[in-house]
This record gives C-alpha cells, sequence and structure tokens, in this order.
C-alpha cells in the first residue's frame, strides 16, 4: 500500500481510540453521529459521500477529502464521475480548491493502485 | 409569489445584467463556466445541484443556498432528500450552518407553496 | 422588548420547530449534542459560552453571535469581560471580525435595556 | 444620498464611537493599526485599498466591502480596474463570491450617483 | 523533548526575529497587540487562552492551535476541561475540526511528557 | 535551487499534467481563466499578482501564496512592497494569518537566494 495512504489510516485509527477513551460525551456522541450522516436513506451512500467530499474540499480540510475518497472508492465512484465533483468544487470554491486537488488526485491514483 | 423569492430573483436578474454588460472576460466566461459545471454528464443534474447546495451551505452563502434550493426544486428532490443534504451540511460544517438552514427551510416552504 | 431580539427569537422558534417536526435523526441529535456542549462540566457554563461566542465571532455568523450573547447575558457576563472576548475575535479574526462586533454591541445593548 | 450609503455610514460611525468609548485598549488599538495598515508607503493608498478589496471579498464581509468601495472611489479607482479586481477575487474565492460582487456594484453605483 | 514541539519552536522563532527585524510598522505593533490580547484583566489569562485556543481550532489553524495548546499547559488546563473546549470547538466549526483535533491530541501529549 | 522551491513546482507540474490529461471541460477552463485574471489590463500584472497574494493569504492557501510569490519575484515586488502586502493581509485575516506569513517569508528568502 502507499506510504500516504498506510500514514493516514494509522495516524487516524491511533488518534481516533486516544480521543474515545477519553470519553467526552459530546465529543463521542459527534463521532457516532458522523457516521450515521452518511448511512444509505432517501439518498444513497454514494450520493452522500460524494456530498461529504464536495463539502471537504470546499472547506479545504485534506484529511476530510482523503475520508471521503477513500468512502467514494469503496462506493465505485467513476473517475469521470469524481472530475465532475471537483468541478463543482473547484467552481463554487474557486482555485483555492485547486491545490488540495492535485493532492487529491495523488490519493485517488494511489488508492486505485492498491492491490485488492 | 412569496416576497423572498421575488427580491431574490429580481435583484439577481438585474445585478447580473449589469455584470455582464461590462464585459469583463473573466467574469464573463467564469458565469459561463459556473452553467456547465452543472449540467448533465457523468452524475446527474439533480446529483449536481445537490452537491451545489452542500458546498453552498457549508460555505454559508445565503444567496449561493436559494439559487441551489431553487434547482433542486426544478430537479425534484424530496424534502426527505433535502434534509439528508442538510444533515451532511450540518455534520461537516457544525453549528454555524444551522442560522443557514433555519433561513433555507424558509425559502423551500416558500418554493412549494407557489402556484405552479 | 426591541425588535430585534424579538424577531431574532420568533424566526429561531419557528424554524426550529419545523426542522426538528422533519424527523431527520441526524438533524435532530446534532441539536441535542448542541445543548450539552455548553453544560456545566469541568469547565462552567459562563466558560463554555464565551467560548461559544469567540467561535461565533471569528466564524462571523450573526445569528450564532446573538444566541451566545443572550447566554452570556444570563450568565451574567459582565460588559468589560465581554469586550476581552471580543478583543480576542477581533485579533484571531482580523478586521473583517469588526462589523459583526458592531452588531454584536448593537444586540448587548438591547438585551441590557430590557426590562427585567 | 443613497439610502445604502447613509444607513451604513450613520450605523458604522455610531458603533465605532460606541466601541471605542468602552476604552478597551486591543481594540481600540486594533483600530488604529488598521487605519495605518493602508497609509501610503512603498505602495500607494490606491494599490492597498484594492489589496483590501479583494480580502474583503474573498472573505465576503460586505461590510467591508462598501468600506473599501469607498476608499476606492476616492482614490479614484475606474470601473474598469474595479472589475479587475472582482475579478480576481471570483477566480481565487469562487462563485460564492458572486452574491457579493452583486452587492458590491449596486453599492458602486449609488457612490458614483452621489451629487459631488 | 518530542521534535514537533521542536521544530514548531524553533522555526517560529527564527521567523518571527527575520519578520520583526524587517520593521514594518503594522506588522511589529499587531504582534505586540496580539500579545495584549491575552494579558490578565477581566477575565483571567488562563480564560482567554482558552478562547484563543477555541477560535484557532474552528479556523483550523494548525500552529496557531500549537502555540495556544503551550500556554494552556503552562495555565495548568486539565486535559478534562481541555476536551470540553474541543467539543465546543467540533460542535461549532463541525467534523472538519476533527483532523485539527487528532494533531492537537498528538501535541498535547507531547506536552504533558516533556520532563519538567 | 532550494528543495521547498523544486518539490512545489514538480508536484504542481506533475498533478497539473494529469487533471488536465482527463479533460474534464470545467476543470480545463477553469485554468485557462485563471491565467487570464492575472494578465495585463487596466491593472498592470504586477498590481494582480500582489492581489492574488493577498487573497491567498487572507484565505491561508499556502500553494496558492507560493504561487504568487513566484510572480510577484517575476513582477520585480520588493521586499518592502511584498510586507505592505503582508501588514494588509494580517490585519483583514488577523493572527491566523501570521504562521503562513512565517512560510511565505521562508520561501520568498529561497526566491530571493536562487542563483539567476
Amino acid at each position: 500500500m502507499s506510504n500516504q495512504i498506510t500514514e493516514f489510516r494509522e495516524f487516524r485509527a491511533k488518534m481516533n481510540e486516544k480521543i474515545l477513551a477519553q470519553n467526552n460525551k459530546v465529543m463521542n456522541r459527534l463521532w457516532n453521529l458522523d457516521t450515521n450522516a452518511y448511512m444509505e436513506g432517501a439518498l444513497s451512500v454514494k450520493t452522500k459521500e460524494m456530498l461529504g467530499l464536495v463539502a471537504s474540499m470546499v472547506l479545504r480540510c485534506d484529511d476530510c477529502i482523503k475520508y471521503h475518497l477513500e468512502k467514494c472508492h469503496e462506493q465505485q465512484v467513476s473517475t469521470e464521475e469524481l472530475y465532475e465533483v471537483f468541478a463543482v468544487a473547484n467552481i463554487v470554491g474557486g482555485t483555492i480548491v485547486i491545490p488540495h486537488t492535485r493532492r487529491a488526485v495523488s490519493y485517488w491514483d494511489d488508492l486505485q493502485n492498491q492491490p485488492s
């Protein structure tokens, strides 16, 4: 697996465990709610993950982008569809989204080149 | 038609005309590109409009929200689907999105109560 | 009571009721969590409300500012303390926070001039 | 003078006076520094006001935009130059800057139609 | 001392020195004002540092977060209190604050494990 | 050439090529428009690049800052002028712009120390 995928997942898992162990009720419930927001409902998981991705892009949060790219990959979003999400993000959010798009493309490539 | 719908549309149309008439090439092309970003492609117009809506919500732009609500209404997004978009926006963007959600709900109600 | 206080409270109450009635689980739980985040804990309600205020100011959300000003008023934050919160918000967030500070001062004045 | 110009100036002057009278040292010095930042230096006042305008636009602060439009008007920025500032703001900041551009154009028109 | 603490402090000190040496009056005075904003007043230094921290978190500035974590550590903010600041930041600012919270927790751990 | 200059340019060039090759019409035209926005017009290239820089600073996009620093360097913006741009950015955007200013100063130094 690529370094950036492994590093992202490991730091994320380790810190999540540490934060949840602190038992701050608000933090732990927010985590839970975050999971709920992307569950199948009137909208499909795939659509919701693309919504999460575009929101993360315009707010320019690289780690959030990586997370939703992983989920989009699992949901079999095609590269063509992905670029249409990128296009909306770049038009709404402007050229400051471009550097995040570059890093998103790099992460997406690594996700696609993982051994399945 | 409700006051807020009429006011929004009239000011928007009047100022767009004025801006385009100035013939700044970058501004006018950006307008054009904005239209293109939401056209049918690998993703449907409906999905793209929901992407535009969630992006506008987390960036907290009321006029952009109104615009995409109008388009979502045209695309027959259901109220249940709409609230799932709101949920993603509020989870990703936090409680500062709530006041914009209140105004979005008020605008959506007016859109639904228009004589067809 | 001043017009801005009445208007803010009435629109807020009416739309909250409408949103909660839709029964979107994520939205309703987020509301609940929002209440929990400001409850007495290791930090006092007064400190937490000042934290909520400064966060709302740097994110420049006027309605959120009004809400936390009401809570700070209930918690008997003094005007001198309030200006120290404003000072942190303006230093961290820059002069774009000034217009929101002006509106906050206007709302605070009205809160103080309410008949008790 | 147009209503929006008068209203903006009057509320601004009244609240500034109230805030300064509170004598919070940090707030009052920040005000002072704000004035200093736009004074003639290696860059001209005109250039600095355009910098202040573009920064206010991408941060989407309507009152800050109005303030810098007034200063740009005093510095005899032409409408053609102004639209080039708008173009940079809209490209960097994206289409969420458009609603603020519409309001900026409306304010600029009123500034130009004032009796001199 | 941990690498991230040393690196942060050294780069910060070196660049601050360089920036101040340039003698731009506005920059140097802003620095000064920044120090003033967190001094004992009607509110304690501890409260002000928590205000600075929550503001830095919702604006998602990792270096600002590190700086205020150091100050909170000096002011003997407890881990339980700190998580209540995190909770307000995450509720107000949404899940895009989570990656910054993870890095904040990692920095806080290192601060606590420093030899005194 | 310094490592940070080489790394920035290489990653940027490589990812731009990859993104453009995908042939998403909206993305590719936005790129084009971005170039157009900084071309000589009623305002000089130098002024426009300083506008792009201040916008990138208040939006806190390090890669965008690097890009405009390179262009400002080509346009022979002096260090004194540059610090006046920094001053406007820090006053408008607040102390959260400081960490980005530190990194900008580091990049500017490296640009100036390149063999010509």
